[in-house]
């Protein structure tokens, strides 16, 4: 057998994701899940249980890999190290882990290289952060914990010094940053090679809910053409300077006047990303896998006019699978991609994707399963 | 957790593509597998190891899943009615296996609903066999043994009296066919649910080499509408008559005056189904287990106007994992699917898919890569 044994670390949906796509390839495929009953850890064959925040674990985890990535970005960069001086290949690397570990040097990293950013600086207290705001358009302010959040938690919209002790209890470095006057949000997602080669997915409109992604339109509708390829183009030119491998997700503002400013990276498959699995030729999972193999990276060009991704959010109603018969014989053509996941009210336990030549309808059959699913329609 | 356990007995690459498949539903999928190492067994979580000629076993096995399907149609028909008294759900059942098991019974059953089949006819000796010629156009007939064939094994084709006595070596009931005067080989795809919902995918052209499927062409080029119509008809009458549930593969031949014949039944996902993962907007997998769920089927038209799928068998270079560099980057539209099987000469190990708007360039690439991967070619 020939064929590599590619580690991935983390359980999560991502990773089950990322194995379906790597059937077809024939590749082996090992995870390092904490449970046996995460999501990934349901459906792979090969599951090490173990907790990769001891290094001894993830040593022996690699061993016997021919690289390791990542369903997530909390693996201790210099756990990263230790496995690069086994003569692991880690990928995305360390070097390019911390930018999307630390929104901090993030920041710095992305100022320096004079990509456009929100108004930014570390601050130290409450009176840091009244200076400022008062160093610009004054509140409101956001505060970042600079480590560990995610879906809207480590974030802190605040209106007045007296609201800005919260981010500052868990004594993490804290970023402070502009609220952006944002029209949009947009996402523009890449997969870039060891070798250099790279690819841009068509850049797509990300809406929010309560901080948490709820619905992706493929393509960005009534986006310039323009301004779509600079954003592929910074997205590009981010994961060669930063060095990343793999699918690399840059999160970004589109602005009133016209700008367009990166609010996050992720280096790893995207919920911005997930339309791509029925809606482009290659899924960006499949590229991730190819990425990190170094095999030439398949064409991301979109399969439909319009697809529209909705995540589906856990509700009240426990039993989602009792809804896939009015969904499925309402939509035949419907895409559902459940994670295995329990229901918990509001969290992400699976997504739809739709496609079709008009988006009006595409959004209404993926707004109408999701909310089904959820529970909080009924008919 | 609401989510069925679909049962699958068999660990070949139909078992591994329909795991892969029902990812996505959040369904789980629990595999009985001769071996660890089989082609599913690498990549499903949930693997029980053992002999599905052993009744325990299988009961075993069945225990605690809401569905018993198969990867092929070698399970004993007393084993499944064991099953159903057991009260376990098997999809398809055994009075519609046995149709697929035996082709005896399918020219009989086929021949009793007035399907247009070969003429045929069992056969006792050799002697017999001279007479079955006689009866109608004389030799070359076709010999097969009612059961345990598959890909051109325990099928001969006899010019003589003296050529016709290593069928009946092994001990197995004998029929005798007429070598049908074909253009071409058709296969007609359809799915049916307990319910009674059918759909019935595009008919393809299958081409064989030595008694192997080598290429799939989705739709059968120059076919005429009224007899894909009628050849689609024709499926989801033999599905409804037998009782099918799951994925019914027809078999067809193509005659030189037109007519359309039936060559033989296959119970589950089928090699002349394979386009379909790329090139319809429903996999037969997914549709496979949405029938074996139950649940309403997906919709089987094609996302391509020409989907090709080509086989790729072993030659004399063991190592195709190499091979995909060049692949990928010829063609970044390329779909390999490989079964994680190690190389043997002949042996399927695998398939590509490409789709496109020119079926002479849809077929070339399929073509090309397929022997890249064989090694046949080297550039």
């Amino acid at each position: 057998m020939t064929y590599p044994v590619v580690g991935m670390v983390g359980g999560g949906q991502l990773a089950r994701m990322t194995h379906e796509a790597g059937i077809p390839l024939g590749i082996r495929f090992r995870l390092l899940s904490d449970t046996p009953v995460e999501s990934a850890a349901q459906v792979v064959g090969d599951v090490v249980v173990g907790d990769y925040r001891d290094l001894n674990t993830l040593r022996e985890f690699a061993r016997g890999c021919d690289v390791i990535t990542f369903d997530h970005e909390h693996v201790p960069g210099d756990h990263l190290r230790a496995l690069l001086e086994d003569g692991i290949a880690v990928r995305p690397g360390p070097d390019a882990l911390r930018f999307a570990q630390d929104k901090g040097e993030m920041r710095q990293r992305l100022h320096a290289l004079g990509v456009p950013c929100p108004r930014h600086r570390p601050v130290a207290d409450p009176a840091d952060v009244s200076a400022f705001a008062a160093e610009g358009e004054g509140f409101p302010v956001v505060l970042k914990t600079v480590r560990g959040g995610y879906d809207g938690k480590g974030v802190w919209v605040v209106r007045s010094e007296s609201e800005a002790a919260d981010p500052f209890r868990a004594g993490v470095p804290v970023l402070a940053e502009e609220k952006v006057d944002f029209v949009r949000e947009l996402a523009a997602n890449v997969v870039r090679s060891p070798h250099g080669q790279a690819v841009a997915y068509p850049v797509v409109e990300s809406v929010q809910v309560d901080g948490v992604c709820d619905t992706v339109i493929a393509p960005a509708p009534e986006l310039p053409a323009e301004r779509a390829v600079a954003a592929q183009e910074l997205a590009l030119r981010i994961a060669e300077e930063l060095g990343v491998v793999g699918h690399l997700a840059v999160e970004l503002f589109e602005t009133r006047d016209g700008r367009v400013l990166v609010n996050e990276l992720a280096m790893r498959p995207h919920n911005s990303g997930h339309w791509t699995q029925d809606g482009a030729v290659t899924s960006q999972f499949a590229n991730h896998l190819r990425a990190v193999l170094d095999l030439p990276l398949g064409d991301p060009r979109p399969r439909a006019r319009w697809t529209v991704m909705a995540n589906v959010l856990g509700g009240d109603y426990p039993d989602m699978y009792s809804a896939y018969l009015h969904c499925m014989a309402r939509d035949p053509q419907l895409k559902i991609h459940m994670y295995g996941k329990d229901v918990k009210p509001g969290r992400k336990v699976g997504h739809v994707n739709t496609c079709g030549e008009d988006l009006a309808d595409v959004r209404a059959r993926a707004r109408h399963a999701a909310d089904y699913l959820r529970g909080t329609i009924t008919e």
